[in-house]
């Protein structure tokens, strides 16, 4: 099927891309001798894990016990939980994908998350791993500093059904360009050894240090002790990493095709995907403006989003906007994109070879 | 069920609310001799859509034809699609429903929508009711002034399949508190009455004037030639629309519940929800800061989303967060955090009573 056989919106995935940006990476991390673990919430196909994992993957990343079912259900076998997990329901599912011969690791930040996943994998009869999430300076998650990551690591060691797997961090504020970047990956180094130094010293092994990515990713021999990455979005990028400069947009891989459906306002073009189509997430790069890249045509401004509707600002454009032509557009934020939607159309070219369901889409819990 | 056994993040949904909002509405609407065709996209859910009409509703809005193929099997008769349709395949879909004694209507803006939507209908041997839509000053869809509206129902008259069916406006830039409101009202209301004597003038019936929205709705009786009112919002309120002065924070019927998953970095609670599970939806009223109200605690400003985290700042709490405790969130957007699940939880105080699934969620097209 043609592309233009569509009706729209529609999310188009173009397999040639994808293809090499996966390759890519997966080159990188061998060549680094660093594990490469991508963080599926960006794109919730278990055809894509599959294809990331026989690429070379060492396993992947969810944050939701729910994502992990649906993954495991797609043959994947090695999964972390990169959220730290509190509810004893949660801590059941992941016992359960245990208890399937899923290789199962959580990272945590507590010792309530210790012992509720403690609790459920010795209730089964088994032992998770469990990875001490630090902070490193993004303030979101992860203990403090050395001697708190010695102090939850004791206190996982000292609980039946779990075992201290390593550290984790997520250096979600180094998505800045350098020398800004540069100056932070020196500081998130610092921590990392200091922690890891510790743990050392107080005779843990440190089996995992996972850390990484969208926009570290491919400098990740800069950080020592790293042993795995967890990037989501190189598959198929988006606008905010074009525009940060950590893709170009012939890497995304990932489209928006959208109609012009209204231009009676002068001025204004209007595509039949808003919000509900794009997410609402905000340009972090480049200038700030926009919700997403039009391609073919950058005087064109994606100014402001509705539910439903786009508002494209076509006066400094050259190009003809007529009702009923397509527009194909590169999104802000491609994880929240896809989790919009039931399916992809996975194409080469305009052609359409596959129609894959975001299976893990509202995999909320 | 009681609440504190969901797993979380879960949508609550307050049935006691939200029926006293609905009839509310339902009986303003009454005394005021207008009719009520609520906007079906902020839940996407035929229980509460048949809630509605039961109320007196005399049928309600949809953005998308797929919305309208759920809500018609959900049992609803009379749906006017709020929304420029300019693809075959969705005339298709309209015309299939009308020929199931569904009734139909659609608004457009364009010659090109009112051909598409006519040669479907025509084609089924039936005949589809238009609105024109006109531009009251929001910039979004709508032709510009009388002489196009004029224009436009004369090209629709003229399509065998098609017949005028009035006039469409969404003042979507009075969601502003008075006195602004009030000059923007008188503004909506001359470029209407411009429209509609035009039309008058060149010899067409204007049978239905359809406007309104959810800040607007109890101003109604203030728009001159109003027959029908569209607001989405009113039977479950929000955020904005509570700091904006639409609502009362005890009129919010939908609240999102979570749990603390992380206190590990001083001065914040990291709650279980976030850009999946709320939307990325900013505060459009108010302060403009955070993504939700903390129920019971005004002094924690929810102030960033990560995918799967929501970020409270607790420096100015006086209240304690412990991990595992839950916090109720009321999002700052009811219709696009509804649209991020697959189903809420319908409860009378802190008994779930029912599970409601979001059927029209994903209905992009």
């Amino acid at each position: 099927m043609h592309i233009s056989e569509l009706d729209t919106p529609a999310l188009l995935l173009d397999l040639d891309v994808m293809e090499r940006n996966i390759a890519r990476m997966a080159d990188y991390c061998r060549k680094s001798n660093i594990g490469l673990r991508p963080h599926i919430k960006t794109h919730k196909i278990p055809a894509i894990a599959q294809r990331q994992i026989a690429a070379g993957a060492i396993g992947i990343t969810a944050a939701k016990p729910s994502e992990a079912v649906i993954m495991a259900e797609g043959g994947i076998r090695d999964i972390l939980i990169a959220y730290p997990i509190v509810s004893s329901a949660k801590a059941e599912t992941l016992a359960s994908l245990l208890a399937k011969d899923v290789n199962i690791s959580v990272s945590i930040d507590s010792p309530e998350a210790a012992k509720c996943l403690a609790a459920a994998a010795h209730r089964a009869g088994l032992t998770i791993a469990l990875l001490v999430e630090i902070d490193v300076g993004f303030g979101r998650c992860g203990v403090a500093g050395p001697e708190q990551a010695v102090a939850l690591a004791a206190a996982i060691s000292r609980l039946p059904g779990a075992r201290f797997g390593g550290l984790m961090y997520y250096p979600g504020h180094l998505f800045v360009k350098p020398p800004e970047q540069d100056r932070l990956i020196k500081d998130v180094d610092e921590k990392v050894e200091a922690a890891y130094a510790a743990l050392i010293t107080a005779g843990f092994e440190v089996p995992v240090v996972s850390g990484g990515s969208s926009p570290t990713a491919l400098r990740s021999t800069e950080f020592t002790h790293l042993t795995e990455i967890r990037p989501g979005m190189y598959p198929l990028n988006d606008r905010n990493l074009v525009e940060g400069g950590f893709a170009r947009t012939e890497d995304c891989a990932l489209t928006v095709l959208t109609t012009v459906v209204s231009t009676a306002v002068a001025g204004r073009a209007i595509v039949d995907g808003g919000s509900k189509t794009f997410s609402s997430d905000r340009h972090l790069t480049g200038d700030g403006r926009g919700f997403g890249l039009i391609l073919g045509d950058p005087d064109a401004l994606f100014y402001n989003l509705s539910e439903e509707h786009g508002h494209l600002d076509i006066q400094e454009s050259a190009a003809s906007y007529k009702v009923g032509q397509t527009v194909r557009v590169v999104p802000n934020h491609v994880c929240t994109t896809i989790n919009m939607h039931d399916a992809i159309y996975a194409v080469r070219g305009d052609q359409v070879k596959d129609i894959w369901q975001v299976a893990a889409r509202g995999c909320v819990r």
